[in-house]
């Protein structure tokens, strides 16, 4: 049963399952204690340390354990926030960081703070420019992800590092989806990454802090972990994290080889296979095991049911998929397709029968949703019927205001306008999309009573 | 080779081991996906706690998870205090309550809020009147433990709590210590734990907030955990907490009247082999596993040494096993004798031949630390050299400054003075605790250009 959302959670490498068993052993107690017990743990703390410092490409003392990739985010941020408070209160982020960043940054910004948003292009990266124009001379804090966690995208982390050094703004790298696959390149003043990303154990994440750049953390003081993470150390998971960090880095080149393939497979064969697909991200700068594409007309939640039951775990940015009802922050930043969206990360070992297997069932699981739905685009010889259609989608949700737009657009000439009336948030990002998967014009927004007027212009 | 530490962190019991190895394969997944290994992780989930909630003694969805209990004492405290701001900033907590408490205490009385420490009797333990006097109309929050965690003193817990709601004010319980012997008892409103003092793996905390009391995360938003605790859940480790609860309470009756015994026979024993030594803590309400001691005219970390030494771990408050060098906020909050402090904590499972053991080699073991400091108190009847001798101990650390005093009273006539001149904080504990011992009359102190001046007037 092909499990295909390794960007949530990696399964427990082999190596991390021995060096937890082995740990449960030797480092349960405490080892601030001077005893033998304690002197146990603090070894294996310290080996920990190191080889994790190894890895991240930094001194022993610049890193610290965090119970997760979430907690090491917040303290990164909020302690160079604090550290650098007398500069300023602004925060640059990218919008599409992880949510803990930008909670973070929402928190900060409850706070009084300031924050901006780099926007990305329509493969989902941001330009160092972008940055650049940003920072300011109050700037505390700059944010950038190396890799997003849900297209792929690789970031400009180097270039970026360079802008913020240039301004004196210290640089927070989210390395969560990339410290498996090798360090991050670039003059980064933090760092931050959750081991259960590459196949560690729950329960444990990294933050480095570069010797020189000003941190303060933002909680009650505890001695544990240089006073930046509090509670008893979760020692067996830190050697878990430690032991299969390494052996995922020694693994890493022939893997990320191997899985580049097979998503290029996947990045092609779903674009010629399925009609109606919006494969999104940038295909030659992007992470090796993950691919992203949205399926018009296709509600996400069903897709993600259909492929659930003929042995797919995968994961989805649509809206339906959210407890929200709005779809994804990064699909929405790089103005792609949000509706059926899928996004395929394949862990490590992946075989090639497995994604074979996954691009047969495909094309059949779209196609019986969108038959679910009644999708049926008019003919284009159809006589219009208006020159000016409004559609009541009111109470509808995401793909209907959508496929009910594909319907009345043959209803209407080539120059003619189709408005959809909409209370779905969704809409504002996914009309426009279908815009531009079929050559029609967008052109505008307007609120009303009830819900958004969204209207398009027939052009072809 | 016994490990009389429990108290610090218990080794993993067998139950926890099984379910952490058990949940590795099962528990590794988001329980927030849709798909078959999220479902099964979210089982996982909601079944650890059920179990929890049951032994906590509250409903589920008042239950969450937490990375330690470090973290569910911050949370609870910042999210009690937020929750009651418009009530006004005023807090409540014991002299001796765990430091992760009284961190939580100063973080909010350096953000600019009010903190009443409530103080304690020589055997650890505070009144309810002392808290009904504390509490206030702008009172937020009460913190009181479940019982102690360095004398093992049980406090009026149900009592405080009825305090408090006779005066609206939660009271949060920090029940670490007691956690896996049996529930809190009476009306507490918030409650945190740690599972690595019950036998539970390292990594996981519990905090109870029952409904309707008014509480505010004080952290960036996070879905997870009813928002209360940010971060990928640890789900092996809750799954392994939440079992190895269950365990420990079914063994629980039987294995605490089983400690007690043992521990009955410390308190005796040591107080009958070993000279000048005092046994803290309330004799009859305490936790059944773990009893402390102090001897006088002993280094603690040579001590604690030796006994590991002797194969023997255990864990001490004196100042010089610290690394701030002050003696434990417990110790001094009781006004006992520090110098020279054990704390023994039986783990589960520990025989009466460990206990035996240890009652063995700890009188050779103390007198050996006493010979080597050179410990040799006047004969009482030499002829006194002066009636109001001063001693210069700058410089000296704990227990060198008592023992400069227990060598010169006996060169002052009786109703004659010895005044020591120390810059070591514990000198301020010690020296009172050894006139009680000794039955010499303890003067006072005065600050002087260097250090402070001690007086002690002989008696007998």
């Amino acid at each position: 049963m092909p499990y295909f959302d390794t960007a949530s959670a990696a399964p427990l490498h082999p190596v991390a399952r021995q060096a937890l068993q082995a740990s449960l052993d030797e480092g349960w107690a405490d080892p601030a204690r001077l005893y033998r017990e304690g002197r146990r743990a603090r070894l294996l703390l310290d080996a920990a340390r190191e080889a994790a410092a190894e890895a991240v490409g930094c001194r022993p003392d610049e890193l610290v354990f965090t119970p997760s990739g979430t907690h090491a985010v917040h303290t990164g941020v909020a302690g160079a926030l604090a550290g650098r408070r007398r500069v300023g209160g602004h925060l640059v982020v990218s919008e599409v960081e992880h949510s803990s960043v930008l909670h973070a940054a929402d928190a900060h910004e409850a706070a009084g703070g300031m924050v901006t948003r780099v926007p990305v292009d329509r493969a989902g990266a941001v330009s160092p420019s972008g940055y650049a124009g940003a920072l300011g001379p109050s700037t505390a804090l700059a944010c950038l992800q190396s890799a997003n966690h849900e297209v792929g995208t690789v970031q400009p982390v180097a270039e970026v590092a360079e802008v913020c050094a240039a301004a004196g703004v210290p640089l927070l790298v989210d390395a969560a989806q990339s410290l498996g696959w090798g360090p991050v390149e670039g003059g980064w003043s933090v760092l931050t990454a959750s081991a259960h990303k590459w196949g560690g154990p729950a329960g444990v994440g990294l933050l480095a802090v570069r010797k020189g750049v000003r941190f303060s953390p933002q909680f009650p003081a505890d001695e544990r972990e240089s006073g930046r993470s509090p509670g008893f150390v979760n020692l067996p998971a830190v050697v878990a994290a430690a032991a299969s960090l390494r052996a995922v880095r020694a693994e890493a080149e022939a893997e990320a080889a191997r899985l580049r393939v097979l998503v290029d497979r996947i990045r092609r064969r779903v674009a010629r296979l399925v009609p109606d697909v919006e494969v999104v991200g940038d295909p030659e700068r992007r992470l090796p095991h993950l691919v992203t594409f949205s399926c018009l007309y296709v509600d996400g939640e069903t897709l993600l049911h259909e492929l659930d039951r003929a042995g797919y775990s995968v994961s989805s940015g649509s809206s339906c998929t959210s407890s929200t009802l709005t779809p994804s922050h990064v699909l929405r930043a790089m103005g792609v397709l949000s509706e059926g969206n899928v996004r395929v990360s394949l862990p490590r070992g992946t075989t090639a029968q497995e994604v074979n297997g996954f691009l047969e069932v495909l094309p059949g699981v779209v196609a019986g949703v969108r038959a679910t739905l009644g999708v049926v685009e008019p003919a284009a010889g159809a006589p219009p019927v208006s020159d000016a259609l409004e559609i009541d989608a009111l109470g509808l949700r995401c793909p209907q205001p959508v496929i009910e737009l594909a319907r009345a657009i043959g209803t209407v000439p080539v120059g003619g306008t189709v408005t959809v009336l909409s209370d779905d948030e969704v809409a504002r990002l996914d009309i426009p999309a279908w815009c531009a998967m079929r050559g029609h014009a967008y052109v505008g927004e307007a609120p009303r009573a009830a819900g958004v007027a969204y209207t398009v212009r027939r052009r072809v």
